[in-house]
């Protein structure tokens, strides 16, 4: 099968890229000396699973769907990185008495209490919010020793995660949120082991933090996701290259506008998302970049403009409208892998080329 | 089942609304005294087109993939309104020879004899613009009678579609948009019969222009979809009121920031979209409106400021955060309903209450 036969949209991934991806992350987070919790929310993947945990190892996800369908592939050592809830408490106490190790994650003295008094075996992460403003206590949080107190032996250990990492815009000022995540995790991990707790797991960590160099003392890991695949926002942020992007809409061209350099693609906003992270970086790339048939960037700047549902509508920068057939090929990079891989039910591989060489499955809902 | 029984996030249908969704669309397109056509891509269910078109009449989609489901579900009358490939033609020539009449759109000569001369049974409507400029020719266009002609004796009719409706802010800039659709349709198809050409389907709509009475000479059906659930921004807009949104999202609370008022919900981008179009109307909502776990409007204001991926960031105008539980529900009526019903697998039905009295199966994909 080649790239030509798919229908489309579809989702096209680039396992040599991906390999490359997961390569550089593993190095990075092997020199740190701590160990790698993949986040599988972006790729939702058990094929990219097993790239990214060869040995079956611990990974991260975002959803009860996702810890179901993980475990079912083998993997048990999941960390639920969305704050629990009573029912979904349940629901994970299920899964680990069929053979699942998942532990959850919570920063709310009642909700610890519930996962104390819980009949099922289930271990818990106590959130620390280390800058970001979204979730969890701060490192020095008088409540931080009663609920680990109503935890007891069912504390896991400690989880942060510097997601405001992503609106850093410069070197300096993401070393130091990549610091402050360390050191808050660590503090925190510490003022519990100084109270009598153990704290086995200290887990920070998202793709850009990831890849600081310097001290993790304190720390035993580290979760990012979207790294495996990239996208427009990360290489803005300096997380990878543009040529790092692995994962590419491929999409028809069904109208044109010559007059006005436009055509009109059977990607849109379900295909694409309406996400705009690029808004508010160096590069606008509208609702992604248009790259031709092979991935490469021969169209320069050419960008969505707009999204219906169905339609995309292309502004070429370099090109002919009048040179795109109706029917004839482009792919666009995604501003963030995350949403645009959403919409799809299956990767299409290709290593560099245009052969078909897998069709991976992926999941969705919840 | 009870509401409180579901995993969240989910969608949650009133069938009531929905009923008088229906009925209000049905009565509106019988008054023009033309025929209704829904357009499926809001509801992507056979549970719901079945009693859009209790016929088992024509429906509108904009998928090979919806297509494929509707003619399953023994709609065989369908307009593909997503302008065709010669790669996606195939695919509905072997619908047809299933037994599907799915005819398909376009605006473009060479794909008008790709049409005539394709060895399957397909028969296409060429598209028209009536101001949007998205997609379809002049209605004046000397393109008209060259594609008409390499149609030939597959010509259906005309296809037009004022999507720029959504962008009206007053009845009289709608009803103008309205006028315009309905005679630049009219005017097309009349060109085609003077040439010679039979001429038999004359399709215009889109839920805000589909409402707005008058001179309907010439036409021959509408396609509203998005009229079945509704959303805030057509509420905005004025298709519907904000008590007929017959969709919302059921989500739980997952944190709480009383000091800000803030609550932390389990429904995020995935589950809500990064849709934002009341930002453009009287009443941003957000990334959606806050409603108790009744679906009322009891908490104000309340709104989603910000998502992340599975996170929704809850403003809250009235209530106190405190007040919420971790596992509380809350509902979100969205910004737009075709993007935040798309990454939902199926509606949980109820009649108003908090009783499941369904489950119904949504498609996705392409």
């Amino acid at each position: 099968m080649k790239l030509d036969d798919l229908p489309t949209p579809c989702l096209v991934l680039d396992r040599r890229r991906l390999a490359r991806n997961l390569e550089r992350m593993a190095s990075a987070v092997a020199t740190l000396g701590i160990a790698l919790r993949p986040h599988m929310k972006t790729a939702k993947s058990a094929d990219v699973a097993r790239l990214a945990r060869p040995d079956g190892g611990g990974l991260t996800v975002s959803t009860i769907a996702e810890a179901e369908y993980f475990l079912a592939h083998g993997f048990a050592d999941i960390i639920l990185g969305t704050a629990i809830t009573p029912q979904k408490l349940d629901q994970v106490a299920r899964l680990n008495a069929a053979g699942g190790q998942i532990k959850v994650v919570t920063d709310d003295a009642g909700m610890a209490a519930a996962i104390a008094r819980h009949p099922g075996a289930v271990a818990a992460l106590i959130e620390i919010d280390c800058g970001e403003g979204r979730s969890g206590l701060d490192a020095d949080d008088p409540l931080l020793g009663p609920i680990a107190d109503q935890l007891g032996d069912r504390l896991a250990g400690i989880f942060a995660h510097a997601g405001h990492s992503y609106a850093a815009r410069d070197s300096v000022t993401l070393t130091a949120i990549a610091m402050r995540e360390r050191q808050d995790a660590a503090r925190a991990a510490q003022r519990l082991r100084d109270a009598g707790h153990e704290c086995p797991i200290v887990s920070i960590g998202s793709s850009p933090t990831a890849l600081i160099p310097g001290d993790v003392t304190g720390i035993t890991e580290i979760r990012p996701g979207v790294y495996m695949f990239g996208d427009l926002f990360q290489a803005e942020i300096g997380t990878h290259g543009r040529d790092d992007i692995a994962v590419t809409v491929l999409t028809s061209v069904i109208g044109r506008r010559p007059a006005e350099q436009r055509l009109l693609i059977d990607a849109g906003a379900l295909a694409l998302s309406r996400d705009r992270s690029t808004e508010t970086t160096a590069h606008d790339c509208g609702f992604g970049l248009v790259l031709d048939a092979g991935g490469e960037p021969s169209l320069g700047a050419s960008r969505i403009v707009r999204v219906w549902q169905e339609h995309g509508l292309v502004q070429l920068d370099h090109g002919n409208a009048e040179g795109f057939a109706i029917g004839s090929r482009v792919r666009i990079a995604p501003n963030h892998t995350c949403l645009t891989s959403a919409a799809h039910d299956r990767y299409y591989v290709v290593d560099g080329g245009d052969d078909v060489v897998a069709v991976w499955p992926r999941i969705h809902g919840w």
